[in-house]
């Protein structure tokens, strides 16, 4: 049975609400996953969560009885919230009722490969900051099979509730690292047999004109600045996507997601002939 | 001269903030632009904002300067208030310290394939509702030589604070219609030779198999819903993105983006053949 919170003063609540600071999530190795299907997602993905809070009202018919069933039989501990206690803490604008912890993947460098096939592709982003972009990126490059993203030092975090809100479950999906810097990064994807292939609005290669269909790590850069100099530098490849006019950039995860479904068309091509 | 503004109670800022509200946008026909860049991406196409309002402190060094000097010249009405007045009109986190009133562009149905090519390309958004995906669309689009978008109703307004700050000055470069319904659409679109091609998880013809290279229409459709059904009944060709497993959907402006740029990649193939 969930036991009650009736104020916020609750020490569980507070710990809760702290998660919403990029410090607490990385001092905890947790975050805050929001909504029934985010939390749908993590049961589906054997990502148990580890508490859960509940509004009120939540429970009551069928749906949402079955998943809070489901995670009392798996052991997340239970909470319930008055309504308006509950819409305060949360920051969904139309929150759903059910918002939980989960415990961070495991990220470190050394087993971003463990079971990797040798043309798997990479997507590496470079100090991205915008939480929407971050989530847009991993949702696409989930669907476009690019199941393992590296992420460089001073990139915003990928377990901020907007990013994970955007990611809609993919972030169960994909394996993800962190790297100090290019040169760490640069080491990592070239052991592995990577091709690092960077964008930059001056190459001469145009991306559908380059083989990026296996073995290759696609470099998104931040965006503003692009991609670092030394990306742009050590890169096995630079590509441009081509632009019209008076353009001067894309969003970035408009580029991202130009960059990985030409490869998956690549791919398909391949498998076709 | 700027006038000086000293109260939140003057008329000329309350029409300003009202501004920020979609029913007063589509009242006067004006919207926000935020932000040194937009101001100059106005400017540069020929789009003379109506007013501007300065926070006290800008327009002393290089570019401010000279851009308040050009805002005078083409009889901008100017406005100067103080700084923590300004800040907290303005819907951006981090201010530039410029904010001006811009005329919308004439969206009249009628008027949409004036001095169109008959090869150009269009996209139909379909009750998007995430401000941020149709900024990102309308700048990809822009990018993509797509320089017609047609909003179909239900749409979210492309006029929007944030909608604006994500199409990063394509606004000015792209034009727009409204369209009542699909028939109106579809009408108009085949009148004008578009082949008209709907997005749909359950169409056989993957997009990178479809001819999309010009004269088409592609249709985009909500977040969570997809297309209307009179678009999947009626279209010309119903396309799939391929996605892996058990992803459900992409985010509409990353399918937007795919489905412009395979576009431009077939183009490009034609035209050196």
């Amino acid at each position: 049975m969930p036991r009650e919170i009736t104020s916020a003063q609750n020490e569980k609540l507070k710990d809760f609400s702290k998660l919403y600071r990029r410090k607490y999530r990385e001092r905890t190795g947790q975050y805050i996953i929001e909504g029934i299907h985010l939390v749908e997602e993590a049961l589906k993905n054997d990502a148990k969560p580890v508490s859960a809070f509940l509004r009120g009202d939540f429970g009551r018919c069928g749906e949402e009885k079955k998943l809070v069933k489901r995670l009392e039989e798996i052991g997340t501990e239970l909470f319930t919230l008055p309504a308006a206690l509950f819409d305060r803490i949360v920051a969904t604008e139309t929150p759903q009722g059910i918002a939980a912890v989960s415990s961070q993947p495991d990220c470190e460098v050394g087993h971003f490969f463990d079971g990797a096939a040798p043309d798997d592709n990479v997507i590496v982003l470079d100090r991205l900051q915008d939480p929407g972009n971050l989530g847009t990126i991993i949702r696409t490059a989930d669907a476009a099979g690019f199941r393992r993203i590296l992420i460089m030092k001073g990139t915003a975090d990928i377990f901020a509730p907007k990013t994970v809100r955007a990611a809609a479950g993919s972030l169960y999906r994909v394996r993800f690292a962190y790297a100090d810097d290019p040169a760490q990064a640069l080491e990592l994807l070239k052991r592995h047999g990577k091709k690092t292939v960077c964008t930059s609005p001056r190459a001469e290669t145009v991306c559908f004109g380059a083989d990026i269909a296996a073995s290759s790590a696609l470099i998104i850069g931040n965006e503003a600045r692009g991609a670092c100099e030394a990306f742009l530098r050590e890169s096995d490849l630079l590509v441009s996507i081509p632009m019209e006019g008076t353009v001067e950039s894309l969003n970035a995860s408009a580029a991202a997601s130009i960059l990985m479904y030409e490869s998956v068309r690549q791919h398909l091509i391949l498998n076709k002939q």
